[in-house]
């Protein structure tokens, strides 16, 4: 039953638009419509607004009870003090599911916004109409063709995003769409006054689409039926979390955000080694780990080779592996002797990180020696570093660094061993823009990419950790 | 004696260039010619090749002894082996100083390049010659119209840098420039087989136009004698060092590249925590401990205040600040009620982070907003937050972070207290020039910049409690 609802919410055949403006200079006025339009919805959509008229060329309809056909979902964004009038027209017109974008509600903190919460759920549980929010986005779901935000990719994917806050899960939608990770279902909840993290959590560990879960969460609602709901869902499927208020001032700040009781810090830690779900600390974190299971196969052990140019950079890079208990052996001398066969010695350091000046000199010689370093069993990760320093302008614009990137790109097709690219963003926009070109071919093949070695260092150190409790537990 | 000596290096009157190539097709000919006719040197230039000719419309010499006029200084860019003919040369002609680019000595680890590197010095300090390098980029001195980097600022600054690693200074001079740091001068030293770090943290030390020195520092060749110079060095300035070579395989990673015997990590710890000195651990936290250095007042608490658009990023922002022992205490009603007169009360979260939508509605009363709470004793440091999401191309373009930006800056004219930016690298390139723009803004009204609140956090920390040990030691 709670299931079924909850796929009205994905695969929506008609929604209504509550709060669309009448005013045509508004920059809200079109902003849970337009990525409906954008993103060609199938079903119909019915624009609500009091005064009618049109807009994108759609009808706009005076009240929801106006609407000739059946309406499943409405996206009601205007102020709190409607959101009664609005649930009862939705019960009054059968529609399933209702997401409240407004705020005003239990996270200000009056016994005004909270008694209007507590009857909003009251009315919406009487007539079986189930809500998302209020207080939050609502719902990107690529398949059906749904989306809060334009930008968002139009591709689906496997990832299944569950996330308290609006922002947070645009941001990690854009971080990791930009490295390669498409979604199958992202939902942001706000302050789950009636669907909320465990009904979620459960429908994305039984969906199909979904493969990797990640959460953004403050606080539970019940804290016994999460525990529950997350041991099954880690039985299932990998789950990343990031908990948002783990300090107490950050708490307090998540009760004012989403009227959440935020739980120790310790206790979450405890629960998620317990679980085996993966803990994160930030928003990059997030999307580093995603990165590294949607496209890191898992590696046979901890052991590192770097190759880049610069020797300074090579120093910080082995300390940042080795300070996230990996480890970068030194090349041992039958492995120096394959690849001496075709370098010369100078400038290229042949020990373990790899400073090689090899690459300006001969692309196919560094390929080649790529290819003897990752067959060494000695090696379970081949770690490709491009510098924002090594877009030089003064050689001739990106040509350098369109060479290291090609020839980096062509090492990691002959690579034996799993293959990932830091790529540090660039200073200056110049440098960004060819940062990011590169990484985009990086993620057209497939390969995961980090912006720090710290950063890729420490996704392996937990996506080794996890396998290994994973195996443990058979 | 040696400072009348290394004042050749910083202000030759000219220069030979040593190893420009022949060939016109390489892009190593003039690497280090270049950046001296784009800083328009005032001294005399003296590029050298056996073959002659001319290069950007300057005679090329066959050699150093063809040269009419003195030459102070050398800049040798050839293979390792012409270096002890270069060092003779030199001699002869009374050269004060030589940088050799050169690499191949002792940091390949090869018997043949460590005694090449003995015998360079033994034949330098015989004829009185100083030696920077090898394997070094040498030196950036912008007063002196001196640089290895066409792209560094021509504009000079405070900072002193001292970096054993070419790739490393070039790596700060870019991230911390364009942050609005400028140095007075940056010397890349490499292997230090003559010049080391102890002479040139003396010379920085005694330097009037350095008033922050900064070090990134492999290994050092006398212990006890750069103990003295670091302890000196600490009294008179703030002295910010990154160790690379902190872990065991990094510390071999560090022989490898500048033939550097490391220390063990806890040393380090020990010896800059006994002499005042900030330890950092990534070139990022060196740029951001610079900017704080440079560009902020020592706060009087720890007292923080965010001001930024985001539920979720107002709670990550919070622990991230908490977990770097700052406080983000909340506002006090009557402070509250001082705001609630010109603002309404749903959608700004009148705690702390302040997640304000009234910056859209009203920036005037934000501005007014940031002024009262700045005003309030409970707070010490003003932080205002630009999220990469902050800017939404679906609402026209920029404008809306442009208002943003533009409001945040009148914030920082009002503010009693202490403020900065922390500004979010954008995600894709339309956003990273935003972001770019948005960072130019800042740092042209001497407000430092962060890149996440983390970072931002992590260095008032340390700058704190660089402040309380140092008024402790009266």
């Amino acid at each position: 039953m709670e299931k079924k609802s909850l796929d009205y919410l994905f695969n929506p055949r008609s929604i209504g638009f509550v709060g669309i403006s009448s005013d045509p200079t508004s920059m809200m006025r079109d902003m849970f419509l337009k990525p409906f339009i954008y993103f060609e919805f199938r079903g119909a959509i019915y624009p609500i607004n009091p005064k009618g008229g049109e807009i994108h060329g759609i009808k706009i309809y005076s009240s929801l009870g106006d609407i000739p056909g059946h309406v499943d979902y409405v996206i009601a964004s205007l102020p709190a003090q409607y959101s009664i009038k609005v649930i009862q027209d939705c019960a009054a017109k059968g529609v399933k599911a209702v997401h409240f974008f407004s705020s005003g509600f239990s996270e200000i903190g009056t016994e005004e916004g909270k008694t209007m919460e507590t009857e909003l759920v009251k009315i919406a549980r009487d007539k079986g109409v189930r809500v998302i929010g209020p207080n939050s986005m609502g719902i990107y779901c690529p398949k059906s063709r749904i989306s809060y935000w334009d930008e968002f990719p139009k591709e689906h994917g496997s990832v299944g995003y569950i996330s308290q806050s609006g922002g947070n899960s645009i941001q990690l939608v854009q971080m990791a769409s930009a490295r390669g990770i498409l979604f199958s279902k992202v939902i942001s909840y706000g302050n789950a006054c009636d669907i909320d993290e465990s009904e979620l959590l459960e429908y994305m560990t039984d969906d199909p689409d979904t493969e990797i879960i990640a959460m953004y969460i403050e606080g539970v609602k019940d804290g016994q039926r999460f525990i529950e709901t997350l041991k099954k869902a880690a039985k299932a499927k990998p789950v990343v979390i990031l908990k948002g208020g783990s300090s107490n001032a950050g708490s307090s700040a998540a009760a004012s955000h989403t009227g959440s009781l935020a739980g120790s810090d310790i206790t979450w830690s405890a629960l998620c080694h317990q679980l085996g779900v993966i803990r994160v600390f930030s928003m990059e974190e997030l999307a580093d780990l995603l990165v590294t299971f949607q496209f890191m196969p898992v590696p046979e052990g901890r052991n590192v080779a770097i190759v880049g140019v610069g020797g300074g950079a090579s120093v910080l890079s082995t300390d940042d592996c080795e300070n996230n208990d990996l480890t970068v052996p030194p090349l041992p001398p039958e492995i120096r002797s394959k690849i001496l066969e075709f370098t010369p010695h100078v400038g290229n350091i042949l020990r373990n990180p790899i400073d090689s000046q090899l690459i300006f000199q001969d692309p196919g010689g560094f390929v080649n020696m790529i290819k003897i370093i990752s067959d060494w069993k000695g090696i379970d990760i081949m770690m490709a570093l491009l510098m924002s320093t090594d877009v030089f302008p003064s050689f001739g614009d990106s040509i350098m660094y369109n060479l290291l990137v090609n020839t980096m790109l062509d090492s990691c097709q002959v690579s034996s061993k799993p293959m990932a690219a830091v790529i540090q963003p660039g200073i200056h926009p110049d440098m960004s823009r060819e940062a990011f070109a590169a990484q985009q071919k990086f993620v057209s093949m497939g390969v995961p990419v980090y912006h720090s070695v710290d950063k890729a260092a420490n996704a392996f150190r937990k996506y080794l950790e996890y396998d290994r409790r994973k195996r443990e537990r058979g």
